[in-house]
């Protein structure tokens, strides 16, 4: 049976023989999507003295490891107020637990104090990171080989892997596409558009928002074209100096049509792997009895992780309870630190190339800035800046579909000190000055 | 655009407007296996009076809060005494961290220790529970459509699950089942079997183990067969008073067939949430390159949850540091309750049932035991056993496929006194009589 391509032993002919050829495991794993996180997690293990200005992740200046007991502590210390016994405090937070979460009522307040979005906290699935709340949403809305998602384009890489590992089309929406063409346009061609993935707030990678106006519209398209909007809001606690937040899509949101996702990454603790996905769109069964989407993707959580960890959540529910539900409050330190970050970046890229030699957004928040050059940059350019320059940033193109070559990278100024980010940009500098022709 | 199908309202032309269909969103959600989970919860939430026999969750006897505290503390104490220093502890708790895990190195000690397995730790992969080990495993390997799992029938209904959210199909093999005839006969209908899913030890639902034997020859028909196996082993740590553990297929593994699937929900702590899986295979890229099946995993694993929760892992890291390793060290307590547990059920049909009336299974292990009766066993049985007899129990047709009428039920004895083992037997034996022709 040996060579029936069954899950068994490679040989090639020569002295290797290994267990399983890549080709035949699911073709996600060959994608880029899927290739390129791990790529750029390489190139920084490679180059550890190299300054990142392509990490991500938040700032670790405020991370305190006494928080984790008191925000326990604080936990269990809610489940008695709320009139749970002893042995009922100790079994939400140790046994398996509901799959909807123990903390869907805390996230609710806090959806109202910060966002002013007001929802049943039945409708709320507390996930593993706000990577599963992806995965869930789009698990439940691909039923079909005509399925496709459509990603205003560039696009955070994690919709896309969560895509290809459900096999479901991604079809990008860029800056110049009108919604409602492309959404008519794909309907045409036989395919069923089942959502649009939106990051109406300091978006990755892109750095850019919605004003009101796009959000009023945007929620018209969708309401006109009968389309879900799926919005993600990982960075809108974090607005430049000066700036005011705007309401997302979701607290505009009267007709249901929003599926709001949640991240407790940036703002609550990133090792907590806490988000939630906000799905009160009624969904009617055959038998015309009517339930909420959030039971539907519960039902998928069951089958994908049984529930978040009861004790993941009960430290971010009690770092809620610390600061009266509102992460506006708990974040300001953060806020500060980010917008100055920010304002450093926009600041040292002016003094830096003040000819206009190359351009790069200013950002009303979060942590992405885009510096588009006049000159390709590739995977191969990230190396050489690793290498030659000590400088990380992210290429764009790990931001796209397709092969077309873009002119532009992706600085991030949340995990690096003022100090690092002077330093980063002289290296930065010094690489593009040397690629200009 | 309305009525054009695509996440869009229903209007069914009387007064209710729901906003999706059911029969719009993916096939596993009317799928009975995710909604059998569903049905037996709400069982047990409406008849709340009702003593479960059903759950099989681990004993809360031993549940204590300080324990939280302790393993937190220890674990951060371990990274310290590895020449860890505070921002870095702080970091490896707090931030995002590595997606294969943080305590796949203890993951490892414990596997030496209790199961004489050796691997090298970056063969596992630390997941959100054994069921994320499972979807990870499940769809790297469903690469095509003729793609089948099989598993051993009956079936814990968490991996069928799993199947269906990847729509896998699987194929039962029952005991009476000769695997190779099943594979052969697979292949000859022009399907593809990836690997076979079981439970050697005290297996859910049946109770049932292999013997030594068994073990040996299941080992011989997958490399004759060319196939995998995946090895799940929630339950080894509990053997019947007087039973002796066998080792695991893993253990016996030279040739790297086994994908093995580790679950700290019961000996470690559910609320956890942390599971792994040991995925040693060689993969062979297109271009030649070799790595390991756990990394595959890892890059479906950044796009499924990122990483599973390192606070979680540091809650694991610490018990398995307090315990030299050893989870059985660590279970003894809970070893005895269990054991005690299952011989009360098997003592107490027995004394209940002395003229061969019914028969049941005396498991050498474990939490299960199935017992047979002479008429059909549904779920309105169920209801009205809840109902009228105040007691719970899982109705075994809920681990197969098909609607064959089984007529069987399963017993847990796991998260019960033996005080209401007695009671629940009473009643399940009214119950029982009053069915008897």
């Amino acid at each position: 049976m040996r060579g029936a391509g069954c899950g068994g032993r490679v040989d090639d002919g020569e002295n290797a023989v290994a267990d399983l050829r890549l080709t035949e495991l699911h073709g996600s794993l060959t994608d880029r999507a899927l290739n390129s996180m791990n790529f750029l997690n390489e190139v920084s293990h490679h180059y550890p003295d190299a300054i990142s200005l392509a990490a991500g992740r938040p700032t670790e200046e405020f991370f305190a490891v006494d928080d984790l007991h008191r925000y326990l502590d604080l936990f269990a210390e809610h489940l008695r107020s709320q009139g749970y016994d002893e042995p009922s405090v100790r079994r939400t937070i140790f046994q398996y637990g509901r799959t909807k979460g123990i903390v869907h009522d805390l996230v609710a307040r806090n959806l109202a104090v910060d966002e002013g979005i007001h929802v049943d906290p039945e409708a709320i699935v507390v996930t593993v990171g706000c990577q599963e709340a992806m995965v869930l949403t789009l698990r439940a809305l691909r039923a079909d080989p005509s399925d496709v998602l459509l990603a205003v384009s560039p696009t955070y890489v994690g919709i896309t892997g969560a895509a290809r590992l459900l096999d479901f089309p991604v079809l990008p929406v860029t800056e110049d596409d009108d919604l409602a063409t492309v959404v008519k346009a794909a309907r045409a061609d036989g395919l069923r558009p089942r959502a649009c993935y939106v990051m109406p707030d300091f978006a990755n990678p892109s750095g850019l928002s919605l004003d009101l106006d796009a959000r009023h519209e945007l929620l018209q398209v969708a309401a006109e074209q009968d389309l879900l909007l799926i919005e993600d809001n990982p960075y809108g606690l974090f607005p430049a100096e000066g700036v005011d937040r705007l309401p997302t899509l979701k607290a505009l949101d009267t007709e249901r049509r929003v599926v709001y996702l949640g991240s407790y990454a940036k703002t609550g603790l990133p090792g907590a792997r806490v988000g939630y996905v906000v799905a009160d769109q009624t969904v009617e069964a055959p038998d015309g009895t009517t339930g909420l989407l959030a039971d539907e993707l519960s039902k998928l959580k069951s089958m994908l992780t049984v529930n978040t960890s009861p004790v993941a959540q009960a430290v971010i529910g009690g770092k809620l309870l610390a600061n009266d539900f509102s992460l506006v409050a708990a974040n300001r330190r953060e806020r500060e630190l980010y917008a100055a970050n920010l304002r450093a970046i926009t600041d040292g890229l002016a003094a830096r190339f003040p000819a206009g030699e190359i351009s790069w957004t200013v950002p009303s928040g979060g942590f992405f800035v885009v510096v588009t050059v006049p000159f390709g940059v590739d995977d191969v350019l990230l190396e050489k800046s690793a290498h030659e320059y000590g400088v990380l940033w992210t290429p764009m193109g790990h931001f796209y579909d397709g092969d077309t070559p873009i002119h532009a990278l992706r600085l991030s100024c949340s995990a690096v000190t003022p100090a690092q980010i002077e330093a980063a940009l002289n290296r930065l500098a010094a690489l593009i000055t040397d690629q200009l022709p």
